[in-house]
């Protein structure tokens, strides 16, 4: 594993810095392939956004790429995550001028995964932990992560992941992932982020791809009743790409068409590790 | 400044470290008088209470004693600063065994305050930034404070605080600060915090004082509408003690004979930095 903080080759970091004091930052978690970045772009400017919804400086694209390649290895896969942090604070809550960030680049080992999960589907559960209602903070990929520790700390066995509602009710996410649904209708359906919840690049990528595939998504609350009458699920993130849902609790879902459909696209477009 | 990071005197953690990964973790921050922690033993069950809420180990109070006064200084007044977080972490959201946690010691030169604020009050505004409801982390000083941290950036000027409302336009705390009003029949109130805000050692230290000073004080939700009728209001928190607020925007308040009576009381107990 390599690690740059602000460029500089270490693995530690100053106490003080606000990442650690206030969770006051940002993180990207980037799939590498024989050493590219895959969805660099899309993961760049979720980054860019975020810095500005916080306040935080735009991050500098070009360096954090270069860095990103200084790390990268050429491991057929590994993962890459960027942390900018709002850096070093004195005490107290009130952010200090932006130009003072951090900037952390580092590689990290390709995580295990359920064998043959994109192919043939993971089971899930429900989690009791419920995700509060922010809207300042959803969407975005922020060190304040507390809830999604809360509920992975729910299950020791085998599934693959657990799906959050949030404080009313709604369903919005995977522990680690976004979630979609196809009606019984045909159409595809994704959970409004407006509230709570990350809004993952490869959601990204998949919402921008499906107009292409002859396909439509929408994106709205999304009830438990509308994944129960739901004719296919699946989760997807930056590192496992998309992952049919076969089993929710006791309920069981087909890996269909649609799916093998969108996921045959992201091959074929190379947003898959 | 002198910081110890489990026992040893360094001013960096690892980057792999929970506590900047996903705000996992929990703090305190401590008045030291003359070298001397104030009220510890509410800290310190409160690291306990936020320890066991969160999964993490708990925390070994002669060991944190001991580092304490190790850092401590002998300066009139200064700042202790402790977090515990869940320590190092292969990735992902998941637990590890909580024996790994960190234990960071540090201490901090004291904050510059208003002049005079604790007799003469504080001017305070209100926050557009609202704190959103999660029964899970309610009361706990943990390290996500990605909220906070936008309430403080809403002002520049003179203000000493910021009032918070919670989703539901309920009044909860300041930025930094618990909260306590008289209404007009002399009862003190100050918010419920079962599902946001941060339960401050002062606070508790007040709410188990006031029978003794033949004063009646609440917990309850508290509205705006309840702010306007009271008669005084005030701010707490470990190291301003209690300041008097003397006007909240537009609206004047007296500093008043409920405020100055509990005060009086903490400086008499030696509660007061």
């Amino acid at each position: 594993m390599t690690t740059l903080v602000n460029g500089r080759e270490t693995e530690n970091l100053p106490v003080a810095d606000r990442g650690l004091q206030y969770g006051d930052g940002l993180f990207e978690t980037i799939a590498l392939k024989n050493g590219k970045p895959l969805l660099w772009e899309r993961h760049l400017q979720r980054l860019g956004e975020g810095c500005q919804r916080l306040g935080l400086a735009s991050p500098d694209g070009q360096l954090l790429r270069k860095e990103l390649d200084q790390i990268a290895g050429t491991e057929p896969r590994a993962v890459a995550k960027i942390i900018l942090t709002r850096g070093l604070s004195s005490r107290g809550y009130q952010p200090v001028e932006a130009s003072s960030a951090t900037r952390i680049v580092q590689r990290l080992v390709w995580p295990v995964s359920p064998e043959n999960a994109a192919r043939e589907g993971v089971a899930v559960r429900w989690c009791t932990t419920r995700l509060a209602r922010q809207p300042r903070l959803a969407g975005l990929k922020h060190l304040n992560r507390l809830e999604q520790v809360l509920a992975r700390a729910e299950w020791q066995d085998d599934y693959a992941e657990g799906l959050m509602l949030d404080s009313d009710g709604l369903v919005i996410e995977g522990t680690k992932t976004n979630l979609f649904a196809v009606l019984a209708d045909g159409t595809l359906v994704t959970p409004d982020l407006s509230q709570s919840g990350v809004a993952g690049v490869m959601r990204a990528q998949i919402l921008d791809s499906v107009t292409a595939l002859g396909l439509v998504c929408k994106i709205e609350p999304v009830s438990m009743g509308m994944l129960e009458s739901a004719q296919e699920l699946f989760l997807t993130n930056s590192l496992i790409g998309l992952w049919p849902i076969r089993q929710l609790e006791a309920r069981h879902y087909v890996v269909g068409p649609v799916s093998q459909k969108i996921q045959a696209a992201l091959q074929t477009s190379g947003c898959l590790a």
